[in-house]
């Protein structure tokens, strides 16, 4: 984008109705109006389109950035690092390990502590079913309240790094990515996306993904397929939604056990492994119980039963079947890549291969997504905000021109 | 506060003798003269001003600030980090487990090792009695000898975050929540303190706390008691400081053996745990040992004895004896809180409750206290620097303005 | 450093032929020519005069700079943390147990994933024999491709924080040590460097310093002696380039089996321990075999081999057959000192304290050679840049004059 184009996207986001995102969170696209997800994803191509043309996005002269990752991570974790980054918020982890936050700390008063100077704050918290999404809510309410009651000088940003629902860092970049690739939100209008498990030989993997995609694509009038053995359902509220979703934006919401069916002239295929919600609950269940024998057991039962569908594996004859054999391959990575990664997994080397360069650009949105979600929550008029950005002209790297 | 309020303020700031603060440490309150414990009070108060009026306080376009944590820490970590990031420093942790200091390995010899771009260092060293404020004189005499040998092309100052001894940033923080809170600091004469010791089923508690609370608090004429159970005793060093404190400044300064009596008529109350002198002398021996065997007996004797005073709890009806019914209560938090986070602790919970904003109010100062303890060592004129500061006027979130 | 002296020193970097650094990586010095050598000497003095000035060198409005430690290390994570911080970037850890890099993820993934706003990787990967430099130049590459197919909007730099091979930005430190000490580059023709094996109650030292200082000297046009205990090979590869710099440069390198004969008449000694090649190799092996009683085996083995060599000791007495007694003492730190930190090691501690000082100095210079190894590869015309920033005058540490 040129400068004259970023100036014509501001304008243009400056008409959207997005008061609503002002002090807010974004902990699910589903709180989200259509007005506020068109709103981020254009404000992440604003950001991204600055950089590009060496425009700083440095809005805040201080502040921290504060990331709680209470599971693994690369790419979110050096996501959400760029975005902060990106707009001057210096990020500071919180190490549960490290911290002094003992059995009786409340969320409430270690959200406080923790955030007098905080403009954000980063959650991962996708391991234990049931807990992540609660556990996100009552911090964003401890530093509302907090604010509220003068204690906090400003009112910190909560974003959904992951948790036990919702993905909405990755499922936006994924929209975005969709968006570049078939050329604009309205040409998603009827294009089929096929959300498909597939074999992997490790359990556990979390629901948000597939929720999240469900969740969120069914919003852009897309032929939504979800595609999974019997048995390994996602949450059914989250179906559900997906299936009112779908209704509202007039495209369409299905579910079915074939992955063949599933991909059959798709223009989006997205086959990914996860364990069944039933599973996942059990999984909670005894980890919170400390029980590592029943862990051990479950683990064994649920390899063996997922070994029943090896056959859901992303081949090249798979493919072959989508529209003219030409489907957009989508993951949220790392994949398990047959032969490269494991033995067997979720997607033939030579169909991995030949879409890693979209890939890897898909996983690109990721820290402008993050930017966007942090910048419309934190200025009234982001529209203006940035216009007066670009107006500056400031340099990320430094020139003297 | 306006800028007008501001300025004035920093006029009056300049005005102080403060010049030995200059390329100087933050180690013990009673270091400092009056004039240099008001300046310090007087300049996180201008900093948290400016902040609020979304004047920049960044003062450093880069520079490092290292933080040393030879003990678990949230508060004070955040704090650290949230000053530093206030001023344009960067944050880089030493981790004395990842890095390559070996047994043999001199502290003189790290210390400047690591300060050849440090602006300051913070350090947390509370464990072992004895020990804490003999290793932060020793990187401060290190990286002084550095800067005068032409090592360090710049003094980093040092904070002690916590030492066996004192813990500055929090008394000096909770010294600037009773000048708010009474209305100035020359409201505070006369007013009767009541750091009382309380019941915890945790042992080990540091003994900085509460030292360096009769240790600061005697010096503004209030009436300063201490209490605690026999044997509870804090080092005696302390102690004698605090009534010569209390004998210059015109207050009073005396010890009991009852929390009833210390309580009456007192306008403000400060119950808090603490481990017997001789008990963390006994400890830092054993974790020198490395005798765990020894740690366990010596943490059961403990526990058995502190349950003998489980009744020295902060409760509705000793808080009714205070003046009026109406003292101050104060904690540095964590506290241990009846029926929350254990089952009889140092406060009941409606206690807490009640008193929750003004505490969390309370920690909310101690950012912008390490900023004025970095602030005025690192200026020879650190009003005139202020008063640059608020005239260069820039934006700490931009705006165009 | 004067205003006008930095101009001078930028006015002749720019007639350097340094174009090759433009979006290159600093692996191994003898990767370099000697012009980019020079110039990368050159920019880290002018870097430290511009700082020393107070003149900033913030280059980078955002932008982060990813550190990678396969190895502990002190030194050199803050050398980097300030050098990074100097020109603007933000330090993000890939820590890699924290990170979800599982079995299959593919270097070329992970790589292409933490760099979308990378400016700059450094890496220490430095235990593993034949494995640490193929790491770097497999990331080196991944990022390369990344830039080319459009994935990373910048191509970051790799920079060699040690690896199995050489230490470049320490033995660049160590050089710069020189020319500062001897008053020019040109001055270090003919003198004679002693780059000897010392005695450590230790094993497993890298080989990496005393290759790279043999590799790099040796461009000089230094007399370079390289001694060691027979067996305590170093890799024949960076031995027989040491060979053909030499030839090159016009200075000599010669090998011997004898401290003493090293040491006479020298102008510089670095004693310092390493492990035999073999050893390393062997090492290697076992690590990766994760053969726990194999290397205490070897440990055994090798600590008793050392023992026969424990006279390698740099002495006063050594000193004194030094070019009038005066030869400069240098080590990487930290060194292994009799009496300090064990009981017999690489030097005498009357020897290690007189030259302690220099030391420290030479340490140093380790922060401005990583700033100028980033500052080198990021901009076309580095001199102009410079310049620039000259010209734009910003203070480092705010100053309203």
């Amino acid at each position: 984008m040129q400068k004259a184009e970023i100036l014509r996207s501001i304008e243009s986001l400056s008409k959207k109705n997005i008061d609503a995102m002002y002090l807010n969170d974004f902990l699910l696209t589903w709180d989200k109006s259509e007005e506020e997800i068109y709103a981020t994803l254009q404000t992440a191509e604003i950001l991204r389109a600055m950089r590009g043309d060496n425009i700083s996005c440095h809005t805040f002269d201080s502040g921290l950035a504060i990331s709680i990752f209470r599971d693994q991570s690369t790419r979110t974790r050096f996501s959400f690092a760029s975005a902060c980054n990106l707009l001057g918020l210096a990020i500071q982890e919180l190490d549960e390990e490290k911290s002094q936050i003992t059995h009786g700390e409340t969320v409430r008063e270690t959200a406080n502590m923790i955030s007098f100077l905080a403009e954000v704050i980063g959650i991962r918290d996708d391991i234990y079913l049931g807990e992540g999404h609660t556990y996100m809510k009552e911090v964003a309410r401890a530093v509302h309240q907090g604010h509220q009651e003068g204690v906090l000088p400003q009112r910190p940003t909560l974003v959904n790094l992951q948790c036990d629902i919702d993905h909405p860092t990755q499922t936006m970049s994924d929209a975005l990515h969709l968006i570049n690739t078939f050329g604009g939100v309205e040409n998603l209008k009827g294009k089929k996306i096929a959300m498909s498990w597939a074999y992997s030989p490790s359990y556990g993997k979390p629901l948000s993904v597939p929720q999240g995609v469900i969740g969120l694509m069914t919003r852009f009038g897309m032929d939504v397929v979800l595609a999974h053995p019997e048995g390994y359902n996602l949450m059914s509220e989250v179906v559900a939604l997906a299936q009112t979703n779908s209704a509202q934006a007039g495209g369409s919401f299905s579910q079915m056990m074939s992955m063949e069916e599933a991909f059959r002239d798709a223009d989006i295929v997205y086959p990914k492994s996860w364990a069944p919600y039933s599973v996942m609950k059990e999984r909670t269940r005894l980890l919170q119980a400390g029980d590592l024998d029943g862990l051990k057991a479950l683990e064994k039962h649920c390899l063996e039963t997922n070994k029943q569908f090896v056959d859901w594996e992303c081949t090249e004859k798979l493919m072959q079947t989508t529209r003219q054999g030409q489907a957009l391959y989508m993951h949220c990575l790392p994949a398990d890549i047959s032969g490269v990664s494991c033995e067997k997994g979720e997607v033939e080397a030579s169909v991995f291969e030949r879409y890693r360069v979209p890939q890897y650009t898909q996983a690109g949105y990721k820290p402008y997504i993050i930017a966007a979600m942090i910048f419309l929550s934190k200025f009234k008029n982001p529209a203006d905000k940035l216009a007066e950005l670009v107006d500056r002209g400031r340099a990320r790297v430094f020139d003297s021109d």
